[in-house]
This record gives C-alpha cells, structure tokens and sequence, in this order.
C-alpha cells in the first residue's frame, strides 16, 4: 500500500466550498481499482493550503488507473477551478507506525 | 486533535541508520503529554525525503510540551545530525477522513 499526498492551495475565501466538493467527490475515489482510503488534511499554519491523502494498493492504481480514468475528469471539474496553483503530488510508503506497533489501531 | 508534518530530508546513504533511530526514538514520543500517534511516511520519487506525521492532541502539546522537554533534545541528538537541511514543520487538521465515515477503520 502507498499514499498519494497531493498538496493544493485553495484560492482564498473558497476553503468551505472546496470542503465541500471534496465530500462531493469521495465516491469518485471509493470505486476506483485499488483504493483504500482518503483523508483531507487542512494547515493551520496556512488554512488555504490542504492535504489530500490518497491510500492506494500500489502507485499505478493512482497514476494509471484514476488519473486517466474519467472519474479523474469529474474530480477535476468539481474541484479543479478552486486551485490557486497546480497541486504537488508525491507518492510515499510507511517505512513506520506506531499505532500498529502498539496495537492501538486509530 | 491535530498533526504534525515533518518534512526531513535525511543525508544520502544515510536512510537505514535514520529509520533504525526513529523506531529507537520511539518511546521519546509515547511518553509525551497529548501523544497520539506517529508514522514516518519515506517518498517513492525522492527516497531520502520523509514525513513525520506525529498525532497530538493540540498544537501546544507539540510546540511547547514537547519541543522544551529534554526528550526533544534526545529526539535531536538522535537523528539531527543524519537531516541534511532543517526540517519543514508544519501542523494540519483532519476535515474529512473516508475511512471514518464509512465505518472501516483501518
């Protein structure tokens, strides 16, 4: 399993409507192929920046599979003309997690 | 509760010794006031960049409680000379979790 984590900057004074198509667009991502979770994460530091945090099986699940889905299109005309820049996506991988260790899942 | 994102990028050649200290540096975090949850996330594209992802129950509990104990000094003397640049920290707040609200904890 992978995470996608997409960095994207709200255009001021839009953060509420971006949440709320972000919630939109959940079942474009639940019936994507290799799907396993997804969470939006907002800055406090920057409360127009946010991470979008993508599990998927494996990278290709996300870079082939959703991306050139049309599900992907959809996900962009809900959100994409609220975006002040490109978002900045990487992919990372769990080397560590203390919640499992501890037998404590959240 | 909220997070903190530490963006660290670890000296090249250095990765394994980093984790290795990180899961040593383990019990530094757990016992800290407003401890959650930690993971360390290692990106596919860019493998000596990582992210922290440390659960606290407030901001404070992070910037003050846990920044000037003595464990943070601890935490520092373990990995700090391994980052090849400062580390980016930045706190967020989950707003929308699918895994939640689908009822599928992971």
């Amino acid at each position: 399993m992978i995470f996608e984590i997409a960095a994207i900057e709200v255009k001021q004074g839009l953060e509420e409507e971006f949440e709320r198509r972000v919630a939109e667009a959940l079942g474009l991502f639940c019936r994507a192929k290799g799907y396993r979770s997804l969470s939006l994460e907002r800055s406090i530091e920057a409360p127009s920046r946010y991470l979008l945090m993508v599990g998927w099986d494996n990278i290709d699940d996300h870079l082939v599979g959703f991306r050139e889905s049309q599900d992907f299109q959809a996900w962009r005309a809900l959100v994409g003309h609220l975006f002040a820049a490109p978002p900045r996506v990487e992919h990372v991988v769990t080397v560590l997690n203390e919640k499992e260790a501890a037998g404590h899942p959240v």
